[in-house]
């Protein structure tokens, strides 16, 4: 197959040294290399990874650590450290290492608006700690939800899955999707005398967000809240408070932050107040340092002993040479559920794109598909194809190295699945519909105990293995504009279908194409029908 | 590229034809064909399947057609209704659609134990509508929870988060991770005094539900159950009664079913107890229903009118000629968040295979990953890579055409992304980073409202699609012989980390290559440490 790669010679001299390897296995440079396990490995602090289990050799590596020069991966990460304008489409930095580490914060408007909306949550959360928060009755609030979509709840939902217990006040429960379902779910079980929502949104404008916005007020109003009251029931997070002004939210409760932070990136700043909120200051700042230690060892270690990038150049090698087009991420952990969706949302939207920076169409790959669950539920479920599918698709497995009694099973089970899927059946008598033939790659990361400071070099490990693939496949991983054009023909299409004036027009009027059309039609149709 | 494709004439001339649609795309064939949104739809019931978005003409469905009498798709077909003995690993026949269709329960035997549970699992239904089944103490039961995983697990969950309300009594949790946070979160919420727990599991010995029995034993007597009245706290559902009856369980509170109902069928069976117990008989028997009429509809029609078939087809047709890795499947209900999750076990548990029926080595792709989220939440996460990313990956999107007077808005941005997605920007002044090129291929299948009927509609389009695709490549659907190396790996390790007699061995007899040793070596370096 011809492969389609960036340009350089590194990336040659990878095609050729790729044929070389066709025929050797994983269980080969097992055997070659008995201290393999103990020298492809990467311990710092509280993590270890073990990235032996994976179709390289030390040529590979030095290869593809190659690689990072040819890309001048350096200055790319000096530029991102330094608040440069790296987000070229947007024209603007990108400062979520800002956030995490005062080091960074040399911009002092910046930082001044930080430390005050800071210390303005901490506020919050004594004051609502106290019961001083009181809803239109006067009663303590004691549920917080959060309104918001995307970024701005996936983060703070992780967060609060991960590192709150259910016992732990106030109660804190979501409200993300445009269906309604959504809302009515987790207002029926709410009270409106005592709940506060948390409306989190950048530009304030997200239609879901306005539309849960909307649906609160509304559910508030139907639970005896005057008209007058409502804004005791509301705090804004936005980049753009006079709009958060303008739609009612008191000044007080609103908090800002700077239109620099993506929304991929809202769980360290501002717009992750639900998180804050519900873990408090002292937890959220662990979370912090534990994101800032991580950029710290990717800033200063050497390529060939750094976690994100080690891991972006796996990412690399076989995404543009094995022509994966898939990577299954798998935490052994239950309060980590939500991790493969938020991996989902920051690699695919931030590299899933088809030009280089300066606006080329690329050649090469870029992301694929990150998808997964929690392990050991999906050994029920997609490992079957892991393990005897056509396809080969590399996994992340994670898990903690320290737990409860039960912990040994839980253990076992995920560095059993790492040793099969790289191992294979041994038992020559299987007949052939249960062999499984091994030679699959994965790695596995270990991590101490789910605290506030691991759960925050998790992400931040995540963040930067997916900013060292941008460098390498040349592409801006902070903008997406790929999503604008879906929401603008949804507006069109609206507008059709509940415009009075439109409703009168002739059917071929309501699209362009004979599909949408008919679609249309449909939903009409079964409109007028009832 | 050369394609690996099964044997046959009819997959070859589909491999030239292949070559002469490269310069066509979606939209040239919506400019030359006024009514294809039309012409390439199909109607059944409340479902409408318009598949007009696909890279598809005339000649390529005819050629598709002809493959399913190439695989001889009649036999087959016939072979799965009338219970004759198709999964050939296990010399067992795959009986779900005789659970759903009287007139398939040709076997008296069967036929009589499943009359005889279901009346039985009324019975037990009324009674506890009534407050006649009580717990430790003579309260009523309130709660129930769902213990089991995978099959056990997934289809129960997913009736229950689409059909029943918040305020549907009794509640419903389901616990199913080995992880104790899962039964910790989900028990923290409960009072032992009155929650009866459903024990499900084919074989009883699934280790994941064995200690989660075991949690809830432990759990029911913390809070006060006398070792005598554990009884009254649990029901099983289990293909071994003789198991469950040796753990425990009251025989009047065993439920069995039939060992030809695979795992990942369970919700049609009485392994989906907690789902009858949950939406009641009446709505069961609705949901059942839905299926059987989607499985008529399945037998009855032509191929080129058979849902199923025609969207099997087009699998194949992006799997194996665009060489695509990864379906999206985006239901646009929150009530069917679930749904994706359903559906990755269902495709990639009975299609991630490599041996053909007989034991021969595939040199053809055969299922490959199915993952998703619920629109419009997924709009902010991973359409970015739908729409601008360099790998094609095909979308389900789905929708009801009915809906509250919100539902224009949701109806519209469903719509909307698959115009987009095959549309693309139109504007020729926008800077390349702004461009979508649109020629992305999707389905869209309307339904009426998310009833008991459509959803069961809904499940079985999906497991007949899946059967459809495994005819195509010659492989068995109802096996899952990968997913057995990784747990007996685990056993055997999990035997060396908690044996006492091997915690003395030396360090080097730990696992048998150096990755596996060094990270068990780590899990014993922290134990020892605490």
């Amino acid at each position: 197959m011809d492969l389609q790669l960036p340009p350089g010679k590194i990336w040659q001299q990878l095609a050729s040294h790729f044929q070389t390897l066709s025929d050797v296995s994983l269980q080969d440079y097992f055997a070659a290399e008995p201290d393999r396990g103990q020298r492809l490995a990467i311990e710092f602090g509280p993590l270890y990874l073990d990235y032996s289990k994976n179709h390289i050799n030390q040529q590979t590596l030095d290869l593809l650590l190659e690689l990072c020069n040819e890309c001048q991966l350096d200055q790319h990460i000096a530029d991102l450290f330094s608040g440069s304008v790296i987000n070229n489409s947007e024209q603007r930095a990108a400062r979520h290492t800002a956030l995490r580490n005062p080091e960074y914060l040399t911009d002092t408007v910046f930082k001044q608006q930080l430390q005050t909306e800071k210390r303005r949550i901490i506020q919050l959360h004594e004051a609502l700690a106290n019961g001083q928060i009181a809803g239109f009755s006067n009663k303590a609030i004691k549920t917080l939800v959060n309104i918001g979509v995307g970024g701005s709840d996936i983060g703070p939902r992780l967060i609060v899955n991960a590192l709150r217990t259910t016992s732990d006040e106030p109660a804190v429960h979501f409200i993300s999707n445009l269906d309604s379902h959504d809302a009515t779910k987790v207002l029926a079980a709410a009270d409106p005398e005592t709940t506060l929502f948390i409306v989190a949104s950048k530009s304030f404008t997200t239609l879901e967000t306005r539309q849960n916005f909307q649906r609160a007020q509304d559910w508030l109003l139907a639970g005896g809240c005057p008209a007058t009251a409502l804004e005791q029931h509301f705090v804004a997070a936005t980049a753009r408070p006079q709009a958060a002004l303008a739609a009612g939210i008191n000044s007080d409760r609103i908090f800002s932050f700077d239109t620099s932070i993506g929304g991929r990136y809202s769980i360290w700043s501002i717009a992750g107040l639900t998180a804050m909120l519900a873990i408090g200051p002292r937890q959220y700042d662990e979370f912090l340092q534990g994101a800032a230690a991580l950029d710290t060892h990717f800033v200063n270690s050497d390529p060939g002993t750094n976690m994100p990038v080690i891991l972006a150049l796996l990412d690399i090698w076989y995404r543009n040479f094995f022509n994966t087009a898939a990577r299954a991420v798998v935490p052994y952990e239950q309060r980590l559920a939500d991790l493969p969706a938020y991996l989902t949302q920051l690699f695919m939207e931030s590299n899933g794109k088809s030009v280089s920076r300066d606006g080329q169409s690329l050649s090469w790959q870029t992301g694929g598909v990150i998808f997964g669950g929690t392990g050991t539920t999906v050994q029920h479920s997609f490992f079957q194809s892991l393990h005897q599918g056509t396809t080969l698709i590399p996994v992340d497995f994670l898990v903690a190295s320290q737990g409860d009694s039960d912990h040994a099973a839980l253990f076992a089970s995920c560095v059993a699945q790492a040793r099969a899927l790289m191992l294979g059946t041994t038992d020559n008598s299987l007949p052939a519909h249960q062999v499984c033939h091994g030679n699959r790659p994965s790695n596995l990361l270990l991590y101490e105990n789910l605290t506030p400071y691991v759960l925050g070099m998790l992400l931040a490990l995540y963040e930067q293995r997916a900013f060292v693939q941008a460098c390498l496949w040349n592409i801006n991983p902070f903008d997406q504009w790929g999503v604008e054009l879906g929401k603008q023909i949804a507006g069109d299409l609206q507008d059709k279908l509940t415009g009075t004036q439109k409703m009168a027009d002739a059917d071929d009027d309501l699209g362009d194409d004979s599909s949408t059309r008919r679609l249309l039609q449909h939903y009409r149709h079964n409109k007028n029908q009832k």
